[in-house]
């Protein structure tokens, strides 16, 4: 950690800055540049509060050298973490996992057939939404209990295992109860009472970036739920905000590289999210399996413009059966299987 | 709402697609444009999902012409709400209402001292973190239920109400009994779970704006808590995210007079957690006071560099004591009290 | 264009705008909503001035629905245009166009040896900056003439044609005697006045779209190249200005997709400026291609430790040669050959 | 400047870029860190380029501590710098400066009086663009040298300065002959070429942030001018590009102070290209003023719906002249004459 101080702080105020940080068992460096002075500090900085070090009106600036995470770091885990889902394995050298289904359950019938759809293109898992975030409170908000218990069938009918999200702590239960992965939506992704409890649960959590957060930020969410005890974090792109508007978000497929290099974890893509738009997927998909992603969750229904959510982003079962098999040949080239 | 289709539609295909609209009541007027066909959908467009009709591929895109939302919106309720807090009055009209106080709450004396401060210099109200959300789990969370006691006593001591953020469901009785308006932070402005259940409590809510969301993403979280049941909601504009990096965040200046154009609620600024720095508070604060807004949040602290948390941000009391000052004279000229 | 005008517009302003409009020989459809009246204009709304609409009082919004752009569009233009480039053809249905080069050109022996390495490599043409927009005065900034003489000479070494960026007018002459292909930077794509010049040229222009520009306008500033009387436009994408700082820019593979909807133009990707970083370019290379991309621009150089700009972001001569045969087998893969 | 390395570099990559470094005259300090060692240096460092040392694959980062400017900056230049335009002096302790006029002059007579106008309101210099950048080559392209000599007859008769926007290098002449301040637009913030054009100039300045630049990148572009010789820079805010769709950018209020404080030159603001909407100017501007601008630059036309440009952000000159008088109460309340 760098603190950079003014040229003209009095000796006095220098000192008494040095000897709190000296106090707290930091070893303190002190470089005499042109314009200011500079502190570097070294020792475990990951608990320093900058923010109480730039109130001080002496310091100009404060910049962490070291990474603020331990735990998702490759530094501390320099092994790929697999994370295991009944017999799917999901992470590097693993093959691809493809995860498919609707956005919201919309009944019993309806998500057996599409578990089916799934699985017979190539799926290795499901995703249904049961209960459901939506921006306006007139939307349908998710069948909820009655959803999951359509996904347990589904399950029973197909052996794929469940991806759903869950948005609110009182419903843990049923989750761990029901559910494979657990899900945390971009829009909890800093819902931190939340993410401490998943941290006591025994159940992988499929944790999506926030649709404004950095990446840096959203380790520090991984880092949550690790620091609460559950190793078990599944990272998930599903596209962020910018300025550009032909599509519902930007998907930042440069996180898969730089993931991989900064942390153990396995890293999923959601093109249908980060699209909004069905005619986008295949394209993303193939550009994010190129990009060393370890697995895809894409949206599925036989009858988009009858969805009770998110139509305009799902693919019909023969399209998403041709996008699985381009996945495959993709990934086969790059050396993986799927 | 106006949807837009493909010129070579097939008439089948175009006939499907309208009197399934039709059938929901809505009234269509066709417009043939030279590169596509417009179908202006009239009605309760509020409940149309767009996302379905997208999913028709002979469909180009479907734009909103009307508001998504019907509680906040001044075409609903003409006049300015008034939101009442004890003696206080916060909204159009009304004088403007300070807010001052700590990030954290640190402890019984110090939110005393602090609230007595805040008091002295002319703030009505005081804030302070007893939960905090955090984005290191090696961060300070927040003393908690202690915390909230803290401000219970400085309320005894002062007369002035309690502002404090609620990060999770199962405090809301807690925060119920001692606090006087509820924040909710902007990382949960679309925990749509705690919207609701905020909706059914008989409390003002202050509803800070998240930190990549739309003007209508934050209005549409309003409807939440409103259609819920509680009408008395007041926004909070704490700056957004954008490329720039010389401040935390950018305040959006310019959602004061669209707020009080579109809609009937008190809107108020936080000029400290927009800008991450001290210095730039009493310059933003009279801009903000300047362009119409009613009233301020402002972090007070007596030794910020030794706060527990944002203390880069945070004004010494006697410098709120001079922000307070100059904001009381732009108000005064502009028509308008403290 | 649809024009939304406040529900109690008095009947004589509605008029005088309605009359107003059909003068200029737009048809006017009228559509009373519940809280606003529409007006749909048909007729060639590509030259309305929206904003002048907008300056009405009771106007409250304006929206286009067609495109403001012809040239570029597939409506006026619906086969794939190929561009030629002595004999490399760019463009959909031809082999993937790879070019290499320095950031900058730093002499003649060292352009001449890059050239090899790059055609070696599989390479169809070469890259090198002889005139370079740098943010800071104190920078270099090209070896200017001099620079694209050394182009001339690998040119007539190795065959392979000339990319290079222009950033002004009165360079023109020099250009289009030298160059195969006139770069427009992302900095420069708003500069109509260049834009102007350049559409009264004979020879291929490669404009990169800005950092904070959207398809929209990116297809616009096309448009002003094509309207001007030059047909020859390649797109290229270089990464996004978005709130991410761990890559210098996002590179939005979103648009390949989306590009090959709405024009006939080739769009090529840049992952060296997108990235900013050479450990992620041959990723993002092969994501880009999956996702259907007419070629790429990569930057290399032997010692991009002492490269005179932007060496992080270069390729050693090997490491592009691994990634050209990457990208050829994903090509291949997906039906096309390099 | 603070480089890290990778912890386990070896010695002999260490000790090759230390020589390196040292050979061009920075002193270095190397501090051992838990995960990284840093090498902090000091110096001259202005003219490092951090890209290459970012190439030498052992570096993980480089962090630039000191300011890239140096002409702009309080540090080389304590005292604020007041710009003289005729009789009309602009920079801090100065009375305001605000300026008014059409986006786009259309005509002898109208520009004769709209000047009249604005001067009779209170404004002491106009504004008219001649040459217009426009995004799409169909609209209106500026009155050019007629719209310069319309500008001159108004001037002529009321005595104010006249600023209006350059577009490019050849047209330097008619603008040094004819304007009193040349306008660098938005879009050509980082036209370098122009940039250094007018640093050999004798005319102020005015410099307009781009739409997507960082503060550091806009002083960058000041800094242009400036060491190419012309001192006279005065830095104007626009609004920047964010992902908010109810105003057309979003004006960043928060530069007013970190200008002040950073440099020494003049900040004005433009409200009307910041919103795009005429109804938020007024109270943009008295929020600029009430945060320490230097002057405001407004758009008055008296018939904005026939406006040939940008009529929506227009103000009515009755408009204007309320605006003027209030900002004169805010200005005056804070110690400031207009």
């Amino acid at each position: 950690m760098i603190i950079s101080l003014k040229k003209h702080t009095p000796e006095i105020e220098k000192q008494k800055l040095i000897t709190d940080l000296e106090n707290q068992d930091f070893q303190i460096t002190i470089i005499e540049g042109v314009h200011m002075t500079l502190l570097a500090l070294t020792g475990d900085t990951i608990k320093v509060d900058d923010k109480r070090i730039l109130a001080n009106p002496w310091v100009i600036e404060v910049r962490r050298m070291d990474v603020p995470y331990k735990l998702v770091s490759r530094y501390v885990h320099p092994e790929d973490t697999i994370i295991e889902v009944g017999d799917v394995k999901i992470g590097a050298g693993q093959p691809l996992v493809i995860i498919g289904g609707p956005c919201s359950v919309e009944g019993d019938e309806m998500m057996c057939r599409l578990a089916q759809d799934v699985k017979d293109a190539g799926g290795k898992m499901m995703r249904g939404g049961a209960y459901k975030p939506r921006t306006s409170p007139y939307a349908f908000q998710g069948m909820q209990t009655e959803g999951i218990q359509c996904m347990v069938h589904a399950k029973e009918l197909t052996g794929m295992p469940i991806v759903s999200e869950l948005m609110s702590i009182d419903k843990i239960d049923e989750f761990v109860k029901n559910v494979d992965v657990i899900q945390v939506g971009a829009r909890n992704m800093q819902n931190f009472e939340l993410l401490k409890a998943l941290g006591k649960v025994n159940k992988p959590i499929l944790l999506k970036r926030g649709m404004a957060n950095t990446i840096e930020e959203w380790l520090m969410s991984a880092e949550y739920i690790m620091a609460n005890g559950n190793p078990n974090v599944i990272l998930c792109e599903r596209g962020i905000r910018t300025f550009e508007t032909l599509t519902r978000n930007t998907l930042d497929v440069s996180v898969i590289p730089i993931i991989k290099e900064r942390t153990h974890l396995p890293i999923i893509i959601d093109p249908s999210h980060a699209t909004g738009d069905w005619k986008l997927v295949e394209a993303m998909s193939l550009a994010a399996v190129a990009a060393g992603c370890d697995g895809l969750m894409i949206e599925v229904h036989d009858q988009p413009e009858c969805a009770w959510s998110d139509g305009s982003q799902s693919l019909k079962p023969e399209k998403f059966k041709t996008l699985v098999e381009k996945v495959k040949k993709v990934a086969e080239v790059l050396g993986r299987s799927i």
